[in-house]
């Protein structure tokens, strides 16, 4: 199997995902650099783009070689209510540095948007979409591939952004931060994907918030949504790689080990190669991660789907399928742990017998 | 307080630890590298030294910006034995790699072997300590600041390792990856240091294979044979970043989990705040990680470490001192995360309700 | 607080509940005598009224002193399709020794009977009413103070067994062994509890095969369904004594654990307390338990309840609220233990380290 | 296999040990009769043989049909020093009720005393030992067939013990309460068990505070110690029926859990299984249990070790080995737990996520 794409060769998001291709996404900036020493949980700033371009270009870069198809500008919240007058440059520095790495694989430039800070307060139609036009007007002049507006905790505010974007002419993909229970106005996930498809989106689903399990169930809910309603669109999921089984409504920054103590609920590799065939099975073909999705978990998208796809990721290389690597292991017992069986029913555990297995969501 | 050191002034090793200083360690290359994809599990070969170099001074990087004063040439294993023609590159590269991040901060450049391939079939103490100065040859020429033996599970291979590199009169340390229960032929912590104090070593102590709490106590019986034996030496630690309270005497390579299912027991940085702080209280004054250390890892080290160094690392900057970057998060309960007690007292959840929270190791 | 009644002044069931009083049941005699080797598990027959009188009497006597003010026959499954021709024998006996234990407290009679073998397998109106009549025959003859019917998995079957019941004249009440999701036949709790109280029911609600907490949940929803027909009926619920969060629509008989691993899900006394409480709050005054429940879990019900009824069970003689008893422990941290926050917040751990918190039902 | 004995035939303890019999111990009385509400938690005064026979009689009933060979006296700290003037009665009483039981079965009655209340203050040789002497003349009177001393913390107060019932010349079996880390002045369970044996003891063991597990590596280095002191003597231990793999050197007492929060830490029968036959394997011939050992565990050691004995205990008319009375189950996924390797490798759930599986001892 042998990478498909080349640069002459490259198709746009639709393209693919009209073809019937699995799109495999991007992984965790936030969490990711902010484990790094480059980023500053609690607002979150991305400002590394201008400040550390080489620590944001090298994870760009193991995510082109982990198989992702897709380089998500790092321009989350980097709208102007938040950053200030620093925003415009992290814009276009981030979309600088996502098509420096786009161009040395199969990936595609998707410029990034979320959810704004005054929403909560007031919904204010103007003057949120134009805060988005203000992100916009730099992706088009960056010209980026496509556009993803991404962390909606109310459909609303996700139709406007859907509006604007679709102003520029591009594919526009949309994904809300909800879960099963809906968004925050007690919309069901089947409500919003109407409503953001009826808004002209391209491609719609989940992203953050919830882990593998619960993001999947969602998407079924939209999914049969759009179903009942006689709609059609491309469907995209990008979930936590964190267990959330207890998570409320709000998702797991309610959970109290937001955001310092989510060690012990990282996903390993063989829960996303599960994450991943349930998702091609009801039918997704945008399969990436949000917070906690590392490179090797995005790698883990693109050996399960391997088969379906054709060939495998750059870092494979560094992988064998199903633990084989260890099959040279000098030791006996490591050895027998070279194989699918083993990794698929390990239960692993915590190695901490003082703390619970769930928790209880602070709201 | 501001970042001591700077290029003229930097100081030796020795010279930091005979002071009464704090030296910070760095972390894991293997484990991280694997999941950014760029070394494969099982045999672990470094040589993304030079297919890699990016991926690999990335590294270094976010480890001199969390406050490492050390580091270690990613030389693991890049011994003749296990890399045929390619090892003397692989390490002439790694410690270029090393020394360029070095001298952005006030880091040492340690060069680094392991325990070779070859002992537990043949104690040939000629061949073995052969191997050793052919390594310790390139890290002459590229002139490194000291030099780490490590890992060894048999001290009487430790002991010829620090033979070797005792020739070329740089300081040496060395560590063991054994537990409270000694070596693999059965000998104690503290037989073993003293042999180690006796061979020459100039700083000993453990590394890898054991969780922090684990490492501890084998630093404590190390100490106390030390003692005993009216011997001295500076004390080092390098623990992993997992939990491991249910090792056998082989250490977390025999536990089930090992080494694709490891994700449920990394440790938080607050575990190695109280690490760092144990280590530090017992004396221990070179005080880093091993596998499973991230940059944020070490960054808590340096944190915890801050009122006796009298300063912060570079990447402390991206990190509120006990969460109190959250201080100012637009949810109240989350708000309420940003203080001492609360990280200290979390007891974080796996998520994982059908999973146990120990292990039997396989052996 | 002195207990209430006295012979003389015995008053039935429906006046007690229809004054507004809490009345207390019993517990679980099958694996409570399972476990004293009196009972057999698989089929589960009560034969030990004959064979074994001194160990039954012994078991309501417990639950008298414990606050019980129902001794429930045991005549569980002793219908003429399980135990032929040894039946009736079983069922007089069963009333003699619940009156026998009754009459030296403030309890009443009442004559159960449960879902038949036959029902899964034939529907047959006739022949199954038939049966419940034969046992019905026997407890006019021995004058129960009213009947209980429990332990249906189908509405319909429930419904036959209160028209037959109500043939007789007494009170009657009936419980599903269902859960939330309703009953095997899909009929929703709102439903099955509508259509029992239509078939003449003065008490519905819930016994066996679910949790304290399920078990509420079901009766939630019982509660809302008669709300919604505008219907009334008395409420009632006699849940499990083990935790079952992982159950799924047919309860704890699917659980890997039933019957013979389930110890590690008993509840304590503090879960019993809370769940009186909560029963009570939702406005069930009929509470009592099924499986698991022994007789200082009955205790606990009266005891939380004490403030409303005004009395506390003859059992509390030896136990003091709360913990308080042991206030007089010789090591402070002991004593330390005496009081309500304590017992209330406690996180019990099971000691199981290599076990999960959670299963995965069989179906 | 048909039950050994008959009232003419009755072997005294040392006959059956002498001949290599296993002798099965009773169980808990304190906790069981607890939890059946005629014994207050704190003080946990015997004074139910007096209040309420009925209640100890069929407890006892329970041992003995479980398979006890041992009918020991609820004395219990019914000593002067605990219950004043009441003590006499409460010993004479616990006599004839031990007496009545034993007669029905091929049981002994052993006479049991235990640690003073007054050792820990004042080591007072003549005034302690006029205690036990006091207690051993009601025995005396009552013509017990062995003495059990049991419950000790400190060995010095065990060999007072032993000195006086060794005076009536009957057999003395005397276990201590103390677990691997030995007596409460450091002296190690191997030290304990020569000191003992050299006063006289017939038999030694331990009892009460640790978990089967722990109990069996106590008894692992007492038998060690006797071998290097070359003393003889039969071995008995009386683990309690609860998991305490975290006990610190207090044992079961200063877990959080204790005495009204440990339910799930109960053993399963199967558990208990393991544990009489380690027990066996290790040479312990007087196998029973203490704290939370009910009577289905009691039979649990009867049936584990019925091919070694030749017959099965009366109760297990009432309990199909390894779940075999599953298999006449309506459901095809229960009858399939009607076997051995089902029993014997699962892992029970606690059904409480939101617990941790160890806890840490208050001292």
């Amino acid at each position: 199997m042998a990478p498909a794409g080349g640069l002459g060769a490259r198709k746009g998001i639709l393209e693919r995902l009209d073809a019937g291709e699995v799109v495999v996404g991007d992984g965790s900036f936030l969490i990711t650099l902010e484990k790094r020493g480059y980023v500053k949980a609690g607002l979150w700033p991305p400002e590394a783009v201008i400040e550390h371009p080489s620590a944001v270009r090298q994870l760009h870069m193991e995510f082109l070689r982990a198989g992702a198809n897709v380089m998500q500008t790092f321009t989350f919240s980097a709208s102007e209510d938040n950053m200030e007058s620093k925003w415009e440059d992290v814009n276009a520095a981030a979309c600088d540095l996502a098509r420096e790495v786009a161009v040395k694989g199969d990936a595609l430039v998707a410029g990034g948007i979320c959810q704004t800070s005054i929403y909560k307060y007031h919904k204010d139609e103007a003057r949120i979409k134009k805060l988005f036009r203000l992100q916009l007007e730099v992706f088009a002049r960056e010209n980026v591939d496509f556009l993803i507006a991404e962390y909606f905790e109310h459909v609303e505010e996700a139709v406007w952004a859907v509006e604007v974007l679709k102003e520029f002419g591009k594919p526009v993909a949309v994904t809300m931060c909800t879960g099963p229970e809906g968004d925050m106005h007690d919309m069901t996930p089947g409500e919003c994907a109407v409503k953001l498809v009826e808004a002209g989106a391209d491609i719609v689903g989940v992203n953050c918030r919830f882990g593998p399990w619960t993001s999947l169930q969602t998407m079924k809910l939209m999914k049969e949504g759009l179903m009942a309603a006689g709609l059609q669109a491309h469907l995209m999921v990008q979930a936590l790689g964190f267990h959330t089984p207890d998570c409320g409504k709000g998702g797991f920054v309610d959970l109290p080990e937001y955001p310092f103590g989510l060690e012990p609920r990282v996903a390993t590799r063989w829960d996303i190669q599960k994450y991943a065939r349930e998702a091609y099975n009801l039918g997704v073909r945008y399969i990436g991660g949000c917070c906690g999705f590392g490179p090797y978990h995005i790698r883990a998208i693109a050996e399960e789907l391997a088969p379906e796809r054709g060939f495998l990721p750059p870092a494979s290389e560094k992988h064998g399928s199903w633990g084989s690597g260890l099959d040279m292991h000098t030791k006996p017992w490591i050895r027998a742990r070279a194989r699918r069986e083993y990794w698929e029913n390990l239960l692993p555990a915590s190695g901490r017998p003082l703390c619970p297995s769930l928790s209880k969501p602070d709201v």
